[in-house]
Formats: C-alpha cells, sequence, structure tokens
C-alpha cells in the first residue's frame, strides 16, 4: 500500500522508524523492530507530553524517559537527534554500533547526553525508573511549598515483553505500587513478540492483571500502530490518576511497515535487509534518502528546542521566586544540584581508640550512617527487609511511604535486585542523592546485575554488605560467604572495602561518599560479630587502600596481610612472633582498588618487593591474592563453602586463630 | 489460657512446635516463628496428604516437599523426625545449628537425607519446586501408559512472604502458569510479617490476584492456625483441579502459642528466650520436657513408616507389571534411575581436525547436545529466550509445553534466574534428568544465586554460557562479560570450561555429562563468532583442566597461555616465534578447576615452575590469573568494561591479534 501524502504526524513518525531502519541497515547490526512498532508512542509522548530541554540535557525539572527495551536503542537516538540535542548528530547516528561512537548498542548514559540510564540488560530500565520516580517524590515532598511547585516531573517508560518477564521488574513494580509513585508512567509496546518468537511459547500471564494486583492504574490501547488518539487520551487519563503508577499496554506489531518481517521474531535483532528496506519504504511511502529526514518533519520535532528553552525559563524564574520566599530550602537543594558535598561533612564521622568497646562493623556502619544523615541531606535508602540486620536505619528519618516522601528510609522489601536497580535510578536522578543499598554479602549475588550497572554506568551508590564471611556463624553456607568479595573485587570501576574496625568504617564512609559524590559506587562488606578497635588503624588508611598497621624496626621477616575482621588475627600474632624476636610488619589491606590507584612508590613502601615471606588472612577465598602473596606466600582463607556452626566456632575450625596465624607465619619463616 | 485435655491433632501439632522452640532456645539461635505458624497446615499435609516412605527418602514416586521459606527448617526436621526418617533423631535436633550436625542452620540436601533440595536464600525453594513438577510431568509424559501409572507424584511447597517479594519466584511461577503444572501445590503462609515488622510495610500487593494472573488457581483458608478441615478441604480442592498448579493462601500467626512475641517481627528469627518458652509451653498447655514427645503423637506421626512401605510396595508391584508389558520403557527409566550412562554414550560427540571449517563454539556446542540427546535421554533444557542465539534447541525433540511434556524443549522465557533454579530442580529430582539452562556469559549474573545453589546443593547441572567475550561485538558494555568468568570460577564446587574450538567444546561436554551424572554443575562458556579447529587440540585434555597445544624441543624460552577463542592467538604467534627461533610452548587452559584437581607432576610438567617466563591470552579479567602468570610473566587481558563495536574491531582494539601477543612475547624474552 503505497500512501500517497503522508500527514505531519506519520512523516514524524516514520522519520523514526527509518532512522532505525537505515542506522541498523548500515551496521548490519542491531534491532529494528522495537523502533518501527513503537515509534508512534514515542512520538506522542514526546512530541506531546514530555518537558524537556534538548539544550540543557541536564535541566533539573526534565521530565526523564527511560527505554527499559535497550534494544531498540536506535528509537532513542532518533529521538534525541529529532528533538535537537547536540549529543546526536547525522553522524552519530551513521556510526551506530561502532568504534566509540556516541550511539552505542545499548544506551549508556555516560556515552550519550540525553540517556538517563544504560539500559540492555531487560528489566534494569523500568526497575530504574522507579527509582528515578522515588528521587522526583521525594525532592517534591522535601522542598515543594503550598505556594510554590518547583520539583514537579514525570517518569516516563517504554518497556516490552522481556522486560516484563524478568524477575527484577516484578520486584520493582510491585514496591511502585505499594509507594503509590503516581508520577511514573509506563507504557508497555504490547507486540506478542520475543527473540524466540511469539509469547505464547513462554508467557501467557495476564500482564494487566498482575499490575492491578501490584496496586498500577492500568489501561489498554487496542491500535498501537496507527490511533494517535487513543495513545493521547491513554497518557492523559495515566497522568490523571495521581495516587498510582500507570501501566499503558499499547497493542503494535513489532517491524511495523516491513512487508515481510512485521511481526516475526526474526525482526527483533537482525537487520531488514536491502530488499526488505526497500519493501518497507515502498509499503510506508518513504522516499528519502537513507538518513535524510524530510524538512517537515525535523521542523516540526525541532520545536521541541524552542519549548524546552521556555520550560527551563519558566522553572528558572519559578525558582528565583522560591528562593527569594525559602532561602534556606533554595540553599540546600542548589548545594545538592551543584555536586558539593557541605564544608567539613567529614569531620561527622566518629573516630576511635582501642578503649573504645569492641563492635562490628555492621553496627559502626549504622552509626556513620546516622551521622552523615544530618550533614549529607542527599543521603537515602534501606535495606532488602534487613533493617535490624544491617542497621541502615536513619534514626532521624521516618520511611519513606505514601504521604511521607520526604523520609528517607526506604524499606524495599525481600527485593534485592529491585534494590539495586532502584538505587540506580535514584543516583542517576541527579540531584545529589546518595542512595545505599543495603542486604547479606552473599546476597549480593541476587543483585549482581545491578552492581554491575552501578559501575558501568557511573551510578553513585553505596552498596552496604553485612554479614560477610563464616564468621556469620549458624545460618550456615547459603547465607555464608567464600568467593563473594573476590567476586565483586573483579567487577572494574568498582571499589570494595572490607573494614577491620570502627576507624576503618569510618574510612570506607569517607571513600563512599566522595566517591558517590563523583557518581562512582562502593561496596561495603561489614562484620556481623564484633572486632576490637585496633591500634594504628586510620580514617587516611583506608583512602588508601593498603597501609602499615605497625611495624618493627628495619626489614620485616615477615609480612601479616589483613582484611576486615581477620586484621585482629594478626595484630595478634604480631605481638607474638615480636615476642620471639621476629620482625614482623601487619598490614591493613580494606580496599584493593584504592591501593592499586596509589603510585608504584607508595605501594612499594607498603609491600616491598624485596620482601618475600607474606601471610595473608582473609576469612574468603584466596583467589586472586596471587598478587599479594607472589610465589613465597601463603594464606589462611576459605576456600569451600562454609558450615552451619556458631560463628566462633566456624573461624576456629576453619584456622582462623591467632595460634594458627603464627604457625603459619613459622612455617613460612622455616 | 490452659487447654485441660489436646486432641490427637493437637498433640501432633504441637510436638512440631515444641520441638522447634526447644530446638532454636538451646541454640540460641534460629527462626521459630514459622514453624509455630505453619505447624497446622504441615501436619495436615505430611499426615493426610504426603506419600512419601520415610525409610527410603529416595523412593521414586514419592512426593516431593519444598520448604522454601528455609529459614524455618526446624519445621522440617521435626516433621522428618516425627515421620520416622532416620536422617534426623531427637540427638541431631538438639545439635540443631552445631559444627557438622544433620540439622544445619537452612536445610542441605547434601547433608540430611529426606531434604529435597538446599533453600535459605529467599524464592529459590518454591522455583526448584516449579522445576521438580517439571520433571514429574515430563517423566509421567515420557513413560507412563494407557494402562499403567508409574510416574504420579506431587510437589508440595510452604513458602512465606518472602519468597513471594523475590523476582526469581515471580519467575518461575509465571512459567509454572504458562505450563500449567496441576501437580504443583504451593502453600503459602500467609502471616503478614517479615524480618522488618508487618507486610504493610513495603508489600502491599494482592498475592492472590497475581497468582490468578499467572494462570494459577488460588484458594485462601480463613484460619490456618486451628481450622483443620480448611486446609484439608483446601488441599482436597488444589488436588483436584489438574490443569493449573494451586496457590493456597493460609492464614497464620507467626509464633502462634507464645503469648508475647506471637506476631511480631522479633518471633521470625530468635530464641524465644527462657520465660517466654515457658509462657508458651503454659498457654498451649504443653507439659512435656525439651526434645519430649508424647507417645501418642509420635506413635500417630509413625504411622507413615508403615504407610510409606505400603505406598512402596504397591509400586513396586506397579511397576514389576509395567515392566512386563513395557520392558523398553521400563528398563530406560531403570537405567535413568540407576545413575548410569549409556554404554559408550561420549562416541557420539563430534571430533575435529584443522580442515574442518571454522565455527563458534556456541554452534559446536548445539551440536553436541543434539548428538547427546540421543543417547542421553535424561538430556533436558533450554535458554532464556536465546534458542537461536545460545544454539539450545533440540531438533529431535519439540517444546515442553502443555499436553506435550514428554518434549525436550524448556522454553524458559527471559527469566534467567527462575530457569537457574527450575533446572536445580530438575536435577534434584533425583531421576537421572540432566538439565541444561543457558543464556549470554555476562547474563550469569541475573542466575549467579541458582548457580551457587547447583554448586552447594549438588545438582548436576549444565550452564551453557555463550557471547563469551568483548568478541560479541555490537552488543556492547552491558553485553560484554569482562569479569564474568573470574567471578564463576572463584565458586567452589563449579567446574568452568572455556574450550577453543570443536574438539575442546566436545570434550567440554564429555567432562559436563560426567559431571551431572554424578550431582556436580558445569558451566561452559561459549564464543559467538568462530574460531578454526587447531591442531592438537583433543577431548581427553580438556579433562585435564590444561595440556600443551604444541611445543618446541627441549625446556621452552616461554610458555604462551590461552583459553576459548584467543588459543588460537597463542597458536599463531608460536609459529611465528618459533620461525625466529624461540623455543616456544603453546598451554591450552580450558579449565583452572579441572587443571587444579591433576597430580603435582602433571601439572609441574604442563606449566615447569623453571619456566617463569610465561604470556597468557584471555579475552577477560587477569584478576586471578597471577597464580598461572607467576612474578615474571605478563598477560594480555580486559581489564576494564568493553565497548560497542563489531567484535573484530573490538578485539584488535583490545590488543588481541597475533602480532600483539608476538609483540607482548618478545618483550618478556628480553
Amino acid at each position: 500500500m503505497v500512501v500517497a501524502t503522508q500527514s505531519l504526524e506519520e512523516l514524524c513518525i516514520n522519520s523514526i522508524r527509518f532512522l532505525a531502519i537505515d542506522a541498523v541497515e548500515k551496521a548490519k547490526s542491531g534491532h529494528p523492530g522495537l523502533p518501527m512498532g513503537a515509534a508512534p508512542m514515542a512520538f506522542v509522548l514526546w512530541d506531546r507530553f514530555m518537558r524537556f530541554n534538548p539544550k540543557n540535557p541536564k535541566w533539573f525539572n526534565r521530565d526523564r524517559f527511560v527505554l527499559s527495551a535497550g534494544h531498540g536503542s536506535m528509537l532513542q537516538y532518533a529521538l534525541l537527534y529529532l528533538a535537537g540535542y547536540d549529543s546526536v548528530t547525522l553522524e552519530d547516528i551513521k556510526e551506530f554500533r561502532q568504534w566509540e561512537s556516541r550511539t552505542p548498542g545499548h544506551p549508556e548514559n555516560f556515552m550519550t547526553s540525553g540517556v538517563e540510564v544504560t539500559t540492555g540488560p531487560l528489566g534494569q530500565g523500568i526497575s530504574n525508573a522507579v527509582g528515578l520516580a522515588i528521587a522526583e517524590a521525594h525532592l517534591a515532598a522535601k522542598f515543594n511549598k503550598p505556594d510554590s511547585t518547583i520539583v514537579d516531573h514525570y517518569t516516563y517508560v517504554i518497556l516490552g515483553d522481556g522486560c516484563n518477564m524478568e524477575g527484577v521488574s516484578g520486584e520493582a513494580c510491585s514496591l511502585a505500587g505499594h509507594l503509590g509513585l503516581g508520577k511514573l508512567i509506563a507504557l508497555y509496546d504490547d507486540n506478542h513478540i520475543s527473540i524466540d518468537g511469539s509469547t505464547d511459547l513462554a508467557f501467557t500471564e495476564d500482564v494487566g492483571k498482575r499490575f492491578e494486583a501490584y496496586g498500577w492504574h492500568v489501561l489498554t490501547v487496542e491500535d498501537g500502530n496507527t490511533d494517535l488518539e487513543a495513545i493521547h487520551k491513554a497518557i492523559e487519563a495515566a497522568k490523571a490518576v495521581t495516587d498510582k503508577p500507570s501501566m499503558i499496554k499499547v497493542r503494535t506489531t513489532i517491524g511495523y511497515g516491513s512487508p515481510n518481517k512485521a511481526n516475526t521474531a526474526g525482526v527483533h535483532g537482525s537487520a531488514l535487509g536491502g530488499s526488505e528496506v526497500t519493501a518497507t519504504r515502498e509499503k510506508l511511502g518513504w522516499e528519502y534518502e537513507p538518513f535524510q529526514v524530510p524538512e517537515d518533519a525535523l521542523n516540526h520535532w525541532r520545536k521541541a528546542v524552542e519549548r524546552g528553552a521556555k520550560y527551563e525559563e519558566e522553572w528558572n524564574k519559578n525558582f528565583a521566586d522560591y528562593k527569594a520566599k525559602y532561602g534556606a530550602e533554595a540553599a540546600q537543594l542548589e548545594q545538592m544540584l551543584s555536586g558539593k558535598l557541605a564544608e567539613g561533612w567529614e569531620k561527622v564521622l566518629p573516630t576511635y581508640t582501642p578503649e573504645d568497646k569492641a563492635d562490628s562493623t555492621r553496627n559502626q556502619s549504622g552509626k556513620c550512617l546516622n551521622a552523615l544523615a544530618d550533614v549529607v541531606p542527599g543521603l537515602i535508602g534501606g535495606s532488602a527487609d534487613l533493617a535490624h540486620s544491617c542497621m541502615t536505619l536513619l534514626k532521624s528519618s521516618g520511611d519513606f511511604q505514601p504521604g511521607h516522601y520526604e523520609n528517607r528510609n526506604i524499606r524495599f522489601g525481600v527485593r534485592e535486585h529491585g534494590m539495586g536497580a532502584i538505587c540506580n535510578g535514584i543516583a542517576l536522578h541527579g540531584s545529589g542523592l546518595i542512595p545505599y543499598g543495603a542486604t547479606f554479602l552473599v546476597f549480593a549475588d541476587y543483585m549482581r546485575a545491578a552492581i554491575r550497572i552501578s559501575a558501568l554506568s557511573h551510578a553513585g551508590a553505596i552498596w552496604v554488605m553485612t554479614h560477610d564471611s563464616i564468621q556469620l556463624g549458624e545460618d550456615g553456607p547459603t547465607h555464608q560467604p567464600v568467593e563473594t568479595i573476590a567476586s565483586l573485587r573483579v567487577i572494574p570501576q568498582l571499589t570494595v572495602i572490607r573494614p577491620a574496625d570502627g576507624n576503618e568504617t569510618s574510612g570506607s564512609y569517607k571513600v563512599a561518599i566522595e566517591a558517590a559524590n563523583q557518581n562512582r559506587p562502593t561496596l561495603l562488606a561489614l562484620s556481623r560479630l564484633a572486632q576490637p578497635n585496633l591500634p594504628g588503624t586510620s580514617i587516611e588508611g583506608v583512602a588508601k587502600g593498603a597501609y602499615t598497621l605497625s611495624d618493627s624496626d628495619g626489614t620485616p621477616d615477615i609480612i601479616l596481610m589483613g582484611t576486615g575482621s581477620e586484621l585482629q588475627l594478626c595484630a595478634g600474632a604480631a605481638d607474638k612472633l615480636r615476642g620471639e624476636g621476629k620482625k614482623v610488619r601487619v598490614v591493613s589491606i580494606p580496599s584493593w582498588e584504592l591501593f592499586d590507584a596509589q603510585d608504584a612508590a607508595y605501594r612499594e613502601s607498603v609491600l616491598p618487593k624485596g620482601v618475600t615471606k607474606r601471610l595473608a588472612v582473609e576469612a574468603a577465598s584466596s583467589f586472586g591474592w596471587c598478587r599479594y602473596i607472589g610465589s613465597e606466600g601463603a594464606m589462611i582463607s576459605v576456600d569451600r563453602f562454609g558450615v552451619s556452626a556458631p560463628g566462633p566456632v566456624a573461624l576456629e575450625k576453619f584456622g582462623f586463630t591467632v595460634d594458627n596465624v603464627v604457625a603459619k607465619a613459622k612455617e613460612l619463616l622455616g
């Protein structure tokens, strides 16, 4: 069917489609199906509803858009280009999926301005969006006044069947329903096709009913291919419901417009191929060259630039009024948006001497969080139903609940993965919020994909992981991490810290807050049981990743390296060995990444190459420790799964005693 | 309220309660709340419905029971003891949560006979149960005849709010609904309490409605504390619906019977304390000593022994009849149950020479699976919506769907974590089924918790992970694993293999099938793009974990170590270096764990200590490679996130070329 003349809307919509088709074709790689099918809903959303400034992608009060179905990235790049963002030019689109282009295969917020979060792994984006909506609700409750609204924006998502199958999205959406996040609006590209074919193969649940069960407002658009008015009305209706998030099921045809490949799995993730591209051009009446956008369409699309400038200008005026009336609040918001922490914020972190009572680092972590709450107004977070185990409640605040979004304690429920992705969204809202998410270290496994994305996408979150070894005891091997910390150390761009006592815990938070402020995530591994505060530990030492805790005069005969709850064993063993005339250095290694970042001279000074007798002590896997142990060292480690027994019994049976450290050291010394 | 005389049922139910209370009290650790609240439903289930033989916990046609709320382990141990299993004695119960007891903190199938799967991490058990039900349905469809039913058992689960919040359970239950698994019956301990307190805090969704949306049959028991008849009727009604799994919401009071702690979060995970134990005894009229079970109750409970013997005897007779009529089928079932693989099964694995066309190891994996399908009748599995990417469809079979449970291709949908836990259930059904689950290697992150449990709980699954490096190209850093394989190598009891070509892929499957047959999981990392079949690779070499691919005469000047798609670069570089007169050994290291398991002499023969110039080449993180590289070696690795670009471009930019291997080798040689 050749369309004689296209309406302006059709021109605008097909512009999206063909940029996507042509880019994927040129790259011979990519996913044309979703952009082709979701183009109408994306047009209605971006052209008629969303408030953003293409020339200022970081404008604070912009609506947020998340393409949770990240494989449809050409949809997002087309939108950014058409709407007038500088971050995506036609040249960029032609470089889709090429080395270091600004149009990578899946949207990356750190590569392409205008992209809010990094998507691709399914289920993450919609879950990030719950976090973005939480951020908006929190800031609105915190800053808006009866006579002055300065925080007021929506979070829109396009997601598909894949995201809806993923468990993480169920977790986040259940919480979103409980929290009544009325300004979260998801458009579900309901095309009944996934990679393997029809959703009849594996996904026949009633998605609308499930979302109603979550407490969402659910609507349906029967014809998402051509009925723009219905899409428009649905978004209006969604906005009108203010106490529930909304899910709009938009029935579409994947690959709409392709005569032979529409509605098939094949059009999901492969280029159409030359002849089908031609056939699609014919079918949709598109007479334009590859990458050519008709002038009328581009002019219409580019009205977003003028609109955006106006939105921002109005907001600036509005904020100026607010500032005049509410100076203190405005100052706090400005500080948060500036990315600056309060002067001297770190002074609230407690310091300890050996006379202070022994305590668990999870308790000490709780003290840090509570002290920081007063000076870091952006700090907000919680645990996955382990508040009194992870010690993460902020006493100065209530729970973040409907009607109380100003509060800072988020009750995530038993939803570790959802918590992770939600925290990423809160961090990437870009408003100076510093989210923390907590659970038992072994359950980092449940949320590893979200932790990875925090590292990749520069999301400044703090992952608070307690019960960090066999020391946790009776809960047994399903709960006792042995390999977990190694598995996290290996993630690039993630700082992992395992503090030994109170000073090191404070030092960990100094690092973590600074890192979050610079959009880098940190993960803390904390003990369940108490350790003494050791002489020689310091906040500053943690920032260096490894430092000498104590030393004998002259070149050491042996270096004892410990982390976390095992450092005390090294300290105790050193005393005994020195008593027998040995020269012993004790080194604390709270963080490998931070140590790696020091210059060679410092690292050599702490672990001199010439001292080859080295004993590491960590109640965890030895995997990777060869880098510090070398070929003549040894380690007391846990290279098997744990056992259900009281913590002290488990530690003793696995060799974590001062006597055993002394014995192993003597073996090395010969 | 003191109860003057208790009915027999009350005695039986309170026997469960007080064994749990007393065990947790003695251990000063554990979770009394769930056993106290769920005791009535557990009694009705075990006493009146479940068919099992306490003296033969492995009887093939037993009903399976899973305590998904694994923290309530004392409930399960009490049931096993009361019902007459030899694996849990009163002494064992007194040793609850102590070193090496048979009553560890969370149920461990490898420690305690009668426990089907290892639970504790929430959401896993119910998802395993979906796998157990899939196994039953498959074996029933495969073996039952119109006139002879030999596979006929139910899978029962007790789960709580925690499991219902976890995303993994949503994935598995959605699939269970799609598959119409009518013999899966879940009892939901609906007590409105989780660790942090009331479910009002974070979990207010309509669980029943959600499960209806999944296609489950949902019932409610209003008073699960005292209305045994209602529980009984509900289970009957659940059994009567044969084309849908059933969820029975049983309203209970957590910690039922404790006057001061019932219905609080505190009773979830802490011992009651001496005075509350006394108060509970008073309230429930329990005059017995700790660990004392009234004779009437024990006698009643122990009728399960006689019943169980009868069930098994009847089944044996039934099976003898079946065997007489259907000899071939009976023989196949017997072989599967015997744990023996067919004679010469491994001969079907293809072998290759360098003349065979270059191919990806994911393709070669697909060939192995298809060849094995004919000789390993227990092989069953699928992918998370990536059938044509992971190459995991068995061509000789259709899809496992309602009405076609005899088929072997399971369509898991985009549900990696659910897939993992389901496969664990299939493996632990203990019937010779060998499940495989496939996705992209980077998405092992989504299912890591299930992979960990496969290793811990001796579940013989095969994890097929494709698209294993930056080589996958354009999909970019969210899809390109760099740290993943290291993070999996560190898991104890998991064999990770990264084959280089066709022979090594066949060798991987030889290992994987043997391992699964011995209840050990294996994970394969496979390439997206093609590699040549290299001279010197072999099936046998893989089993050794590392082996010499090629060598010069005499002591090598340098050893080049490669894995997977990078081995070819080592081979190519060796040719060039030898051409310049260098003595070069090329070592393939498909599996660290398998190499570690070889004796010292073999390991020394492959990587002699004296040869210190070593260059490793793997398109992944260098984390952990120090063990093979030593202090004088080097590595071409990827220690950062990847980039969206065509695979060959990415490899080249990151230094994975023969020329770069030659250059780095020469740097080392000096």
